[in-house]
């Protein structure tokens, strides 16, 4: 069923409506070569950068460069700290399809949550292709955490992205245990991209309905595989989903009703409840992918991130 | 989309396999008349009844009829009940689209629940459609409720119930206040007929694709509305999801991804949530309309009736 049959939900917001009412993307021809990939990172970056300055302005948080490991960091202060939350960090990996949101673009995401949960976030601005694929990415991520918890209290730090952020959050805990890390006090898994496969029931029930990532095919999939380079899809590695999540901190996960990684994001969170973790799941309805994301400043994103920040307030030590 | 297209989900038992490749029920004709309907659902509860018996013979439970406030009901013990269940007990109401699953047919669900959470169950056989509308079920279900918490202490009682059990168990803690009734320590609102309209993303997008439900138009609109009688589809008292839900007991819901009912589950949890209710979400991948009842005992059952157990445990006094 296409998007303009359906109706929208009865309670959404105007902000939430207007997203909502947007067309999905139609199927473009992707780049085909490195200097044409490299292009379009550029002008999608900088609209990107746009949008997060606009976001960084209007929660009144200041942002600052940083180098750990050699990996360019973003340290994220928000308007107001909370007291209890001096010790604490959010360490943040932005999402993008692997490929986009890197510099500035960043911090969008840490910037709204460091702000709702009034605590200092940390962004970490990995590598990414065309000229740095799998396994770039996670190891810069991993890299990052290493320095990091040598300088705080891992159970202070909670893990937070969305998409493809929450994907790398997702390989660098399978990573812990064979560098023998310490585990973040909690983690937000936002709309993973935990399966880079075109797997589960929303792959195909929410494609030409969810606005953001339209479908699979085209776009979606070419980023996956320009990331994965040779690499097996199915590698837990690439997609975490297939690793043994047991040993992950307390979750909160995120979608909605119209989420192309919809299933991804139940299946993992029925996989951490198998392995024993604390899980919990909030589901939206009307959203598309990212849409708690992409609807600040109005209701239900505040309601998302409201969730966020009382996960984390129950799970991370002070 | 139809379910021919949709992959099976790649983890999958063989029991939800089996069930997951069962043809979409088709569009038929629904009786037009009261002695129609007293024959259909004659025919519906005898062919439940077979099925509760194997189910409640599978998991060794004995079942004794009993009248409460003059209401038929059934005591349901497990084989075992744990020692801390002793004063504990799950306060059962069936589904069946408000009109099937009576006499017998009622306990299927209960017995599966107490044998899972080690503990007794009294299912309530409240009256039906089409000789007692709206609002006998309901009434039933408080009269009932009424008596045993004269007798029992309401924190050690878990609400429980799928369907249009779930919508009645909503609709009766929406009169509590009115009546001045303790709240129950807990309740289970599986895929609850928390709203009896056509409203929300799943019962467009899963319309053809819930191999359990089909659609909204035909069998599903034909019970609701034979059950509302001259009532408003939107009033409270049958679309409890309209309700102000403050004051709900902890509550656990489940659904799957081909659910007709699952933006009803999860609109219930987010109200819920935003009524600041403790509430917990679990969505099952290929799964339709109350698969986590059907597929039992397959593991995807035991893993639903295994986190139901686990939530009673944690909210209810013992």
């Amino acid at each position: 069923m296409s998007v303009e049959e359906l109706p929208l939900p009865i309670d959404a917001s105007p902000r939430l409506q207007a997203l909502i009412s947007q067309p999905v993307p139609p199927l473009t021809s992707m780049p085909n070569t490195i200097e044409g990939w490299r292009k379009f990172q550029r002008e999608e970056d900088a609209e990107a950068t746009k949008i997060t300055r606009a976001a960084v302005e209007m929660v009144g948080a200041t942002v600052d460069l940083a180098s750990i490991a050699g990996v360019p960091c973003f340290r994220v202060t928000p308007r107001q700290v909370a007291a209890k939350n001096e010790g604490r960090l959010i360490f943040h990996v932005h999402g993008g399809a692997f490929v986009f949101n890197g510099g500035y673009a960043a911090v969008g995401e840490a910037a709204l949550i460091a702000d709702a949960f009034k605590a200092c976030a940390l962004s970490v601005d990995y590598r990414r292709p065309p000229d740095h694929p799998f396994p770039a990415a996670p190891d810069d991520v991993l890299a990052v955490w290493k320095t990091v918890v040598g300088e705080h209290d891992a159970a202070k730090i909670a893990m937070a992205g969305t998409s493809a952020g929450g994907g790398l959050i997702m390989t660098t805990l399978l990573r812990f245990e064979e560098f023998d890390l310490p585990r973040p006090g909690a983690a937000f898994i936002g709309t993973p991209a935990a399966d880079l496969t075109k797997t589960g029931d929303s792959t195909y029930l929410n494609a030409e309905v969810d606005h953001v990532l339209g479908r699979y095919e085209g776009r979606m999939e070419a980023c996956l595989r320009l990331y994965a380079a040779s690499g097996d899809l199915k590698d837990p590695m690439l997609s975490p989903i297939y690793g043994d999540l047991s040993g992950f901190p307390p979750t909160i996960l995120i979608s909605g009703t119209r989420d192309l990684l919809l299933s991804s994001t139940i299946r993992t969170h029925r996989k951490l409840r198998t392995a024993g973790a604390t899980a919990e799941l909030h589901v939206y309805e009307g959203q598309s992918h990212a849409d708690y994301l992409m609807s600040f400043p109005g209701p239900e994103s505040q309601d998302a991130l409201g969730e966020i920040a009382q996960f984390f307030d129950r799970h991370l030590r002070y």
